[in-house]
């Protein structure tokens, strides 16, 4: 069911056999698993996740690529509350390992928050990431495009970049390298580092060898209409042709909930996990963007399915089996 | 596009990038990633594969819980296709690994069968497995609830098992274990053996200290209507109330055509892939139900994706960069 803060005072005694931080693709996958080997669990979605921000979803089997993320969204969240997963709307603050438990304090609201102390056994780690966008005096100008033709993944959308004027869109140095990537999609490649780095002369080489222009001027504006880019404006007035882009800015993982809980195994801001997406830590498993390896939907999806899989392996095994009839013959044979 | 036996000659002297053995889950996914790297691939598709008997698909977010596996498979097959992928419906005789490539022997037609040689630099083994099923004088009466009420994946549909009287249907006495992992969603267990086996003293005991009856007399019918169990009638005349049922018989692997292959590593039936789902052969890998592993729809689409990016990456890694401009001075400054 969904909780909110009118009702969640009625959940504070439960102890969830798993509390899912994150509604995005790989927690609601969690979720729907979970509910449906008849294990308590509560899905806490803080808003505003990764997929949201998809425009469409071209690679993920049975759905047309015109599909918006939040439609998936919507509609696993429906159907997972429908299975019997709890649903909350909140940010979680901090996680603490209690040894059986995890304590997982949640604040409800941003103005006059609430905040409240959640309880489970295990917990998956579903929070994702979020892509860095450059920083313009009007956002809104960069919203129009991004998820759009201004993409923040080639894995996803390298494709839809073919051939065209691109435009790659970096804040650090290393970053520039997905360049000698991306020009497997398309060789028009112009670099724009929106006034945020040096870059040395190795890397100038590099550019220089393959033919792509480095501009080191910060991005004033992206021009075009129907969230179709055509250019870009710079500072310094010069003006770049482009009608698609790649966003390679880096990530923001919403990991820090996890940063105190002792026995996690990091690798950068990643957790490494094993083939169930179990972290080092027993009862702890990370899902998706936050584990190492690809950052797609359907990695997501299998993620949760593994980790709700494995939990209920845990819990099925400590519990005491169900009987039937209790007074059969030794031996049984057909009559 | 679709080949077929009328155009499969125009595609005799392509070296495909990869060709894909099965247009199950798994396989659309790898096409329609390998599609959107630019990549030349061929799905080959026997029909009758194992989710074409789902009837309903519960658990892969985004679906509604009613949709029927074979909607899932005709939409991604279409989607693969519209990509950029061929599509072949025939069946696979035998992969020689020629070195650079692979050649597939596909048989085309049950009568007035062709046979045709196709290549590839990578091949990717998505031909899962099938279900074995107890065997009727009428078939037609299994398949009336195989797949609806009466299941053959218990991560799939135990909760639709829940509390109701079920039937497990085994042909070997190690089967017989699954009772003591359903008993998680129903205590109410009978177990039938369908005259396949015989069973020792200590499973008999391990059955009657649970309270689950054994039967082993073979299964003369199935009862019910619409699809829905109600029971199950014995040779020897016993009638078993029963309104589920799981069958545990054992899994047909379409792997022949991999057995002759030099440099895989098996265990049992099962391919051992690595995080990327590549085997211990460098340019085969092997997809969802056919590796180690959960057998899931979710697993087998993520699969897809690892795999078809992996094959791109080694692909990509191996081509000569795509340069723009030739004439750069050596270090680009903005205007």
């Amino acid at each position: 069911m969904k909780i909110s803060s009118a009702t969640i005072e009625n959940h504070l005694d439960t102890v969830y056999d798993a509390i899912v931080v994150g509604g995005g693709m790989g927690g609601l996958s969690a979720a729907i698993y979970l509910a449906r080997y008849g294990l308590k669990c509560l899905v806490i979605e803080k808003g505003k996740g990764r997929s949201i921000w998809m425009q469409d979803t071209r690679n993920f089997l049975g759905f047309d690529p015109t599909t918006p993320g939040r439609d998936i969204l919507n509609h696993g969240t429906k159907q997972a509350i429908a299975w019997g997963a709890d649903h909350l709307r909140a940010f979680v603050e901090t996680v603490t390992d209690e040894g059986d438990t995890f304590a997982v304090k949640v604040k409800i609201g941003k103005k006059n928050s609430q905040f409240y102390t959640l309880r489970s056994k295990y917990l998956i780690a579903a929070s994702g990431v979020i892509d860095v966008l450059p920083e313009l005096e009007d956002m809104q100008n960069v919203y129009d495009y991004a998820g759009y033709t201004l993409h923040v993944c080639m894995i996803c959308d390298g494709y839809d970049m073919w051939d065209q004027k691109a435009v790659l869109i970096v804040q650090r140095e290393a970053q520039i390298n997905a360049a000698f990537v991306l020009n497997w999609f398309t060789p028009y490649i112009s670099v724009l580092t929106h006034g945020l780095c040096e870059v040395g002369d190795e890397m100038r080489q590099k550019l220089a060898d393959h033919g792509y222009p480095l501009y080191e001027s910060p991005i004033v504006r992206f021009h075009g209409e129907d969230h179709k880019m055509q250019g870009i404006e710079l500072a310094d007035g010069t003006q770049i042709e482009a009608t698609t882009g790649l966003i390679n800015m880096g990530s923001i993982y919403h990991n820090q909930y996890l940063k105190g809980i002792e026995g996690l195994t990091w690798e950068g801001e990643n957790l490494v996990t094993n083939t169930m997406c179990q972290t080092s830590h027993d009862r702890l498993f990370a899902l998706g963007d936050l584990k190492q390896g690809l950052n797609q939907v359907s990695v997501a999806v299998a993620d949760g399915t593994l980790a709700a899989t494995q939990i209920w392996r845990y819990i099925r095994r400590a519990s005491p089996p169900r009987k039937w009839q209790e007074n059969l013959p030794k031996a049984t044979t057909a009559a």
